[in-house]
């Protein structure tokens, strides 16, 4: 079949429209007709040739939505018209990972994955007899798509599109990595850095579970606002305080985070969330993706002293398990998702999706086909 | 009253057996005829003059046993002739940090204790004339010694002093760090830095939770006899294979253990204690105390795959709680402590104690009175 569908023919170019040659869906997988995807950093990071494992030409877009028009032989768990949310964190329940129960990290398709394949080794995309690679396993960018069985999560029919698309990536990274990584208690303080879309989910997912204090941390003013409106109590500005930040937190707090999140990527900021974090027991996750090569450090006595150092990866979510799970809490209205979607571009306009997001100006643009 | 002790004068000097005056308990405090005392790592690092905070002139030693001779006014938890393990981590159960449930640090005397005074900010130890200071709220060097009632744990009458002793330090930090801070699962597995006393302390709390493989490494061949005595089923030399440590432990496990532990101090082997933890659920324990200014480094990438840092001290324990319950298992054979004592020393001997430890001569020295 055909699929118009934005390809990034080669790093550092500005992606193009084009109509492509779809397979359809072999045993275990799906065909699904993407209804709205998110533009993510991670894609912007592939697109600007930062990550070393980045394959061109290729069909970027990781966090969508849409609906199973065909499945493949052997597929049980979905069928065709069932609205689904595309993962590229799969949840096979047969790996070692996810018969521990205590990962999402699914290892069953990984390799091919990141070789930009199906489990077979193929691709399902090509232009005019080139291959093109999918992307984390879910190309987005694609009005239609191909993915296996295991890396789609069923969710429920009402649920808009254009807007729980964000729930593929931004908001379970978010909010996920305060139910499912830190397991944030109520009555805690929780102490975010970096009020980008991540620690905007954050903020949700610690109000939602009844944090007490709900610190935001940002170097840019024009955050605060935001942060204010998904439920951050205090906004503290580094550049605005007289001396150290983590002093200054462990003052405001009396004694520290309980939890903390790192939603920046910048390493130094990892330091500073763990020696924020309470002495004897707080915990400081990492989910912001550092450059390449850039390491974390600190004294170990912060640790022998009690602070946890964890890291969360799409939540920590099992993806078919959980995923509907937040769909449900946004459509019950105990997270926001609507006034997070600043911009919605149709495909054609995809590339300015990208220029607002290097210019800060969007939480998150959609793509709506 | 009088009592004779070992002064350390000044640092980087051998201990001095004087007869000192000691005053006897104030209000809150415990008089405690000390019976045994180990020689531990800890006061070693303060006599060499490491310890930037140490100070003198004082009475080393923080891992005895004895009995309550005296007891100060408003004194109830303990009685004369109760047998009793100092505690240099007290556990009043009454701030912060002992209500939270979460952490074994209690704060409450702190500040006096780094100063080496007692809570109401004096020491009850001079020599003619001259304040002598206390240690770690211990001071077991000395055959009587003053301690706040918060900080003793009673214990069994028929445990024997001279090798009860070793639980104050460094049993429980080993066998404490499995049971409290990592809380090892039966059919882990396990992988221990480092086979001095913590780590062989460490192999055996794992052995008596049900572990699966418990993998030592040293450097040095002959700890494997050592650490196979205590329930260490496989021997890692770092100097001894091809290639690199972390890759041939992933490999050994099937995937990295699923608890390690650096009983080392090195920051190198902290780090690559971590990155042998397995992918997604590995927890990594630092319980070695690293040298001043040194720190720890990975690549955050370490963590957001599903790895935790995270520290010990003392175990962990709550020692009023916990330190009995130690004593228990090493009553009823579940752990052993006897051949751990290599050597057994008069207080005119102590020095020597120091000898064999700086030689590596010994796993634990002991001081009877």
């Amino acid at each position: 079949m055909k699929t118009r569908a934005a390809v990034a023919f080669e790093a550092k170019k500005p992606l193009e429209i084009v109509e492509l040659d779809l397979e359809g869906p072999k045993e275990g997988e799906v065909l699904v007709e993407i209804m709205a995807t998110g533009i993510c950093h991670t894609d912007a990071y592939t697109l600007d040739g930062l990550d070393s494992e980045g394959l061109f030409p290729s069909i970027l877009g990781h966090e969508g939505a849409g609906i199973v028009r065909e499945v493949g032989p052997g597929v049980t768990s979905v069928k065709p018209d069932d609205h689904v949310i595309p993962l590229y964190t799969p949840e096979c329940r047969e790996c070692k990972t996810c018969l521990s129960q205590k990962s999402n990290l699914c290892t069953s398709i990984r390799s091919t994955q990141g070789q930009g394949l199906m489990p077979d080794g193929t691709s399902r995309f090509s232009y005019k007899g080139q291959t093109i690679y999918h992307y984390m396993g879910c190309s987005t960018f694609s009005n239609f798509t191909v993915m296996p069985e295991i890396a789609v999560a069923k969710i429920r029919d009402d649920a808009p599109f254009d807007t729980s698309c964000y729930i593929g990536c931004g908001v379970t990274t978010g909010v996920g990595a305060v139910t499912n990584t830190a397991k944030v208690t109520p009555g805690s303080n929780v102490i975010v850095f970096g009020l980008g879309g991540i620690g905007l989910n954050v903020i949700q997912g610690a109000k939602m579970v009844g944090a007490n204090m709900i610190i935001g941390v940002d170097i840019n003013d024009s955050k605060e606002e935001w942060g204010r409106k998904f439920g951050m109590t205090h906004f503290v500005n580094p550049k605005k305080i007289d001396g150290d930040i983590v002093q200054h937190l462990i003052a405001l707090t009396g004694g520290g985070g309980d939890f903390t999140f790192d939603c920046t990527g910048n390493t130094d900021v990892m330091r500073q969330a763990l020696e924020a974090a309470h002495r004897g027991w707080g915990e400081s996750i990492v989910i912001g993706v550092a450059e390449a090569g850039k390491e974390i450090s600190t004294r170990p006595f912060q640790l022998v002293t009690g602070r946890v150092w964890k890291g969360s990866a799409f939540g920590g979510a099992r993806g078919r398990t959980d995923v509907p799970k937040i769909v449900d809490w946004y459509m019950d209205g105990k997270i926001e998702i609507d006034p997070m979607i600043t911009h919605k571009l149709s495909l054609e306009d995809i590339n300015k999706g990208f220029d607002l997001m290097h210019a800060g100006e969007s939480i998150r643009s959609v793509v709506v086909y």
